[in-house]
């Protein structure tokens, strides 16, 4: 079962979702635990959310003799003995030592990795019930696509749950569906982990003061985007275990069929899962207008540009802006997302048929918003506040053909350099 | 018609080339020195290869009473007869000040710009035709697409044009099709134009050597990527003409339709044309798998990075890595190619009818060769000869795949970082 090297203690992996995404995570990591037995426990736990569900005759599970078919079930006992998420992740085989738990406390317990994956809305609430119930060393990777814009500020769904839980975390974000990656088809994602240094010597990133630190407490202030600054206590990592650093994530998401970069550009990760929707609505506006792939990448050369922009302009030096132009979550999420996502194709279709996009949201979406509208809106908001409309001209226009106070066809102009 | 404002000479345009891009080129130019009358002179002359074309019955001006159509014309009189260049560019109304001159010494005689269009195996024999009998004090714009590499090095044509005639020569390349372009769709375009100094003071670019001048003649010593010293004697451009500078080059070549950046980096907007050609080829492949859109991103994403590095690598401090990410001849042009361009197209069907490409050359393209591959296998001697194979994994990959000794399911663990 491999040596445990110099350290005395494992990583114990819990992951905290299980939807579609939750569940395909949760299979690589699982996966990965299993192959690196050196520093991980190998049994990962997945948090679910306990629901009644019923085996379908299709299913290659379904046996007419077996009590795990007699009537609804429990999802956990299900996944535990099918190794398979018939619901949110059908067809999949999932590895035996996935363990499925529907207690959330305790699913979290003694784990010093804590991979998030489920939706942005629930963070806040799952966050509450676990605080003070982890460990207080642990780590946080939060696979919670895009960012939280209001007028205020941008804030970084990996930081609302590293406040919340007094721990730090990153985030992973990347060009890839959860079905693809489930069905083990190639594709990449990015990581952004970059916790504070323990080590007074080294510099602190420029929102982060410098910082005291006594024994294995670290006391620093971190500035968010609106200017607000948080007081954060850390907890070292105790020696015995192996540091969770860029090598032992990488060690932990990467797969053959899924290729990871790891950088500690954090907001850089986050900020293009979000930014890249508006885009995708503006070119499945000009597909859909019939003006051809040089149109579309046009309006993709110039998002980029503007998200280069929001980066620089709104994280400053704490960004790399390589992230957007070289990583997975950057330009390649991007990519596409202008190809066949469903903020693309709603655009599109909206255009073809000439209706508003809430008229699409509604017949193809089951009146579901659309992602890359609503960060349409919330960072126009937040952009008008700051009076930077007119710097942002792509993000603009898109917001304002939404309002009905420009049309499509004056975008060129409008964008023009 | 304007003033000549501080300046008593006008700019005399000519295109050198009038097939399907030549005389889309040719319309934008003739639009903008027509609507520009205080710098240039209005009249653009277009030097057109000529031959006996007959007007199709079902074209509109073919008039049974007309002397035009009376069997085969000059392609020259019919393109000024009917403002259309009815064999390459049909159905395209042209300005009526660009005049189509079947003499190649006639069209640049007195011209100060001149924007080279035509196919890149022409280019040598055309120049020698005019060397000695343009203005020694004309500039160059060569829109032709990629570069010339081979074992030694990577040539740019807009140099060898340059050099040839004793003229400083820029570039445009990017994200268009000439046939888009004609019928006014919006796309963009890239410029590089950076003339060497004649103020003495002014810093030179790392390539050239500090400069002697004497008068209005420059001397410089040009250094190219294979290592080759060139001698170059520029004359400076009379203080009567309006200086040949990013804003006049912009005013030239931008239209509403047309979007144009101009920069300074030459060889990153010739570069990008050419090896984002390679990344199609693996684009289309990885798409003909059926491996779906994230792993053609996956694929467009590592090419982006290889092309920045090859520019860095092999171009140093004269290339500008933010044209490739940045710019309509970088990141905007990889993308339409990797969307429908003909690369992709044939690489995908080889896969899907699992013959090799050659074979798809034969059927698809009348035995054509495609560009990508004629230029992986030029950029693989070049890296090859200079020890470099592994740094360049994608651009290696497609290599081997085309010999034959490597299978495209190998290629994600080839690039796997």
């Amino acid at each position: 079962m491999g040596s445990l090297g110099p350290y005395k203690q494992k990583h114990k992996v819990t992951v905290v979702g299980s939807g579609n995404w939750g569940t395909a995570i949760a299979k690589i990591v699982a996966e990965n635990t299993a192959s690196n037995p050196a520093v991980f426990e190998k049994d990962v736990q997945m948090w679910v959310f306990e629901e009644k569900v019923e085996i379908p005759k299709s299913s290659k599970h379904y046996d007419p003799a077996s009590s795990l078919c007699q009537g609804p079930q429990n999802l956990t006992d299900i996944i535990n003995h099918t190794h398979e998420n018939i619901k949110y992740l059908p067809g999949i085989t999932l590895p035996e030592n996935l363990i499925a738990n529907p207690s959330l406390v305790d699913a979290v317990q003694d784990s010093t990795i804590l991979v998030f994956n489920l939706p942005h809305q629930f963070i806040i609430n799952i966050c509450e019930q676990i605080k003070g119930k982890i460990v207080p060393y642990a780590r946080g990777i939060s696979c919670i696509k895009g960012v939280d814009v209001n007028e205020e500020g941008v804030h970084l769904f990996s930081e609302t749950i590293g406040k919340i839980l007094g721990i730090y975390c990153g985030a992973l974000s990347g060009a890839n569906i959860a079905n693809e990656v489930a069905q083990e088809k190639w594709s990449e994602s990015s990581i952004g982990y970059d916790p504070p240094h323990f080590d007074s010597k080294a510099p602190s990133p420029p929102n982060r003061s410098p910082s005291a630190s006594t024994d294995n407490i670290l006391h620093f202030e971190h500035k968010d985007v609106s200017g607000q600054l948080s007081r954060v206590k850390l907890q070292a990592l105790p020696s015995e275990f192996p540091p969770i650093d860029h090598a032992l994530l990488k060690s932990l998401f990467h797969r053959p069929y899924f290729h990871i970069g790891v950088v500690s550009d954090v907001a850089g990760v986050s900020l293009g899962g979000a930014l890249k929707n508006v885009v995708a609505v503006a070119a499945g506006w000009v597909v859909g207008k019939g003006w051809g792939d040089n149109a579309k990448a046009a309006i993709m050369r110039v998002g980029l540009l503007e998200m280069v922009k929001f980066g620089e302009q709104f994280f400053g030096a704490t960004i790399n802006t390589r992230t957007f132009t070289e990583e997975s979550a950057g330009v390649a999420d991007l990519i596409t997302s202008c190809s066949g996502g469903r903020n693309f194709r709603c655009a599109k279709l909206s255009i073809e048929r000439n209706q508003p996009i809430e008229k699409i949201e509604e017949t193809e979406l089951n009146g579901q918003k659309l992602q890359g509208t609503l960060t349409a809106v919330e960072v126009n908001s937040f952009l008008k506040k700051q009076g930077l409309e007119e710097e942002f001209p792509l993000f603009t226009a898109v917001y304002r053909v939404l309002q009905g106070t420009m049309s499509v066809d004056e975008i060129p102009s409008f964008i023009e350099r």
